[in-house]
């Protein structure tokens, strides 16, 4: 570990979120801290760019080890932003989160805490997302907090290997009974949308549902490890190739029948 | 093959670019067309939900075997919104495009075109995603949709595996060569940003950049087969889990150094 590691933090809740808050004190005294992150909620903001308007960032607090910086964009803006324009050195660690909600199985491919993780996993830094599993503003980060610090000193020591990036999900309960180093949960959202209507009488769509596990039930998976009371760690990779159907796919594209 | 398959179209160019309306008159003799698309471009919305919003989808245009819708959302609300409001039976197959710009490498990642294939794969449709390697919104389609016609047919016919959709990306030269199986190239953009001031004198950005490829370069990735003027078929997995890297992430957080 370097003397002073320089550790770079965003979310998708927005700079003035609590979770945002708690991650910065409880990793302060483990390096020379940076926070950019969205100055509005960018919750299921995915990878998403913003490529058709132009984007900002200001500085809102500087004192010794940490400066914070509001951004105009969506998380993976943020991280590109901080990496193109502002830092002259490159992190030795990304955290992004403390997200208000889960962001277990397939939900790594909605979440913005997730999009600002793989950004930073793109651009070589070792890099996770931390989540905790209710929305409420107010949650309790104590324990979320005491876990996802001890995963960021293994990073800064550690490192991990090129594209490879870290979701971690830690439960609302009080004591969490460790951390389990898990698969993809795999499964969807079932009834996700509530109709309404708006003030002319159009139909209206809101998003709500609940998630539905494939059956059978993969074994150590991430929604198994939060259900029994761990914290959920699972590694991902930025090449999603489908290596094992690549033959049969080849196979498929020889067939000549038309 | 069922006689009246059922296909589902979207993009993130919007309801009214011509790689849709292209796709989906090359589309149109091969079953029962639903074209659910944006109403706006949403280019480089990843897989965004809106959740904070409501949104309204409307029917465009119907008539015999094909009809036209826009939504007001993202690309995956359009295809969770058409799975869940609009549609009686699950779509036999999803194919999102053609996109005026290519997906390659990590562009999976930051793609609207790829979000909705993500999402269409999630919810069970064999999915896949079709773009061209160049943004004119005038651009010649033929070859693409050739290839991309092809590949419809084979799916249709032999479905995909659960949780891989495909990723095809086609050369703008006149002549492809063929469809060639690949990885995804691995690498990330530089130089993202161009600097400039709005009417307040303050600085903004816009996002541009170029794609490097990462050293050494892997044989057969997509980023290789586009350059030799083939197309680049992608067979890409909804779960991202590192599984070469559980173990030693295990060993890791086993060591009781703090």
């Amino acid at each position: 570990m370097k003397e002073k590691p320089l550790i770079l933090i965003t979310n998708d809740d927005g700079v003035n979120a609590k979770g945002l808050i708690e991650l910065t004190e409880c990793l302060r005294d483990l390096g020379d801290l940076v926070v950019f992150a969205p100055d509005k909620p960018q919750s299921g903001m995915s990878s998403s760019l913003t490529s058709l308007n132009p984007i900002k960032y200001r500085l809102l607090k500087q004192e010794a080890g940490l400066a914070v910086y509001s951004c105009t964009g969506t998380p993976v803006d943020c991280v590109k932003l901080a990496m193109n324009d502002l830092l002259d050195s490159k992190p030795d660690l990304l955290v992004s989160g403390i997200n208000h909600g889960s962001n277990m199985a397939v939900c790594v491919h909605y979440s913005g805490t997730m999009g600002a993780a793989i950004e930073g996993c793109i651009l070589g830094i070792p890099s996770m997302g931390i989540s905790l599993t209710t929305h409420s503003p107010h949650a309790d980060f104590s324990e979320c907090c005491r876990i996802g610090r001890k995963l960021a000193r293994r990073l800064l020591r550690e490192g991990l290997p090129a594209g490879t990036y870290l979701n971690l999900n830690v439960p609302t309960t009080p004591q969490v009974k460790g951390i389990k180093v898990c698969r993809q949960a795999d499964g969807r959202f079932v009834n996700e949308y509530m109709r309404s209507e708006n003030a002319l009488g159009e139909a209206v769509f809101w998003l709500t549902g609940s998630f539905e596990e494939a059956k059978p039930i993969r074994p150590d998976n991430d929604m198994l490890a939060l259900n029994s009371g761990y914290a959920s760690l699972v590694p991902c990779k930025i090449d999603v190739t489908d290596y094992a159907f690549m033959d049969k796919l080849k196979a498929m594209m020889c067939d000549e029948r038309d």
